[in-house]
């Protein structure tokens, strides 16, 4: 048994959409009480510390609807079902900035809301940039900008919040950490 | 107006649970299409560094039904409805660890998962511990333990996964960056 387990005894769908799926499940709780989950299941993520032949970190700006304003990320998107994250990679990276890459290496993976959320992000480090020449196209609904911001600027954008998400701000951090 | 901003022409909640709610809303997005967007929404949290007087950060592991397995992170909390974040900070604290703090830094905030959730987690130092005579008791349905390590085993815990939370994992990398 997984340290404090929490056994299921039933769980229910309650939304299925495009993006997010919602289920509450009751469960018996390590001292044997019974308790309630709420949780969120997504497919996935890869996000892409992307490094241009300067230096600099490939950034993104774009509209959050849960957060009613744009902000600064790294650039990022959902797995499709079945699809390898080093493939999702590569195409975000594309349909994003316009930039293919010779060299991708995959860095790690973490959660991003264990508390209620499934999502798992997969990071990876796109080198050896190149132009394509005909850009990919973005999904439908997606509009974004591009920055791109040596590693000491990005990480000043940590400090002083204009970068405002987690991912982003780990990664500009483990770029900083790998250059000392 | 905001960058790519998306007007919002109808919102229905789907749910209201204990922790999230989930709503669905119709958007007219920045090229005048119409769009769908699946948003959580979170009270918001806190997560704490606490750094011992050995220098050593302060983890708990715990079951993370959403995730099914158990983590380890720095201490966490959800907001409770108008609490200032560093209140929740130091009940976390107390909670989750026994340790109360004289010092208390704010350090930053940010968003976990912008794509599809508005939670934003307050990151705070403490420091100057001091273990509490009467732990406070945590959440009927909360089931922790406790790890303390250096700054340089918890990179190592980040680095080969071990740590597998996006704050938690920032908030290593950033002890790390400023021992430096």
């Amino acid at each position: 048994m997984k340290k404090f387990e929490e056994k299921t005894t039933h769980s229910k769908q309650l939304f299925k959409g495009k993006v997010i799926s919602l289920k509450v499940e009751d469960v018996i709780l390590p001292n044997g009480k019974e308790g309630k989950r709420e949780i969120i299941n997504h497919p996935g993520a890869v996000a892409i510390i992307a490094i241009t032949d300067e230096g600099k970190i490939v950034l993104v700006e774009q509209y959050r609807k849960a957060l009613e304003r744009s902000i600064i990320e790294i650039p990022a998107g959902k797995l499709e079902p079945g699809e390898e994250p080093a493939v999702t990679a590569r195409r975000e990276l594309e349909e994003e900035t316009g930039y293919g890459c010779h060299k991708l290496t995959y860095l790690q993976s973490f959660s991003t809301s264990p508390g209620f959320a499934d999502e798992i992000i997969h990071l990876f480090v796109a080198e050896n940039l190149y132009k394509i020449e005909e850009k990919a196209e973005l999904d439908e609904d997606e509009f974004v900008e591009l920055l791109e911001v040596t590693i000491e600027e990005a990480e000043e954008m940590v400090k002083d919040q204009r970068i405002y998400d987690a991912k982003t701000a780990f990664a500009v951090l483990w770029m900083r950490l790998s250059q000392k």
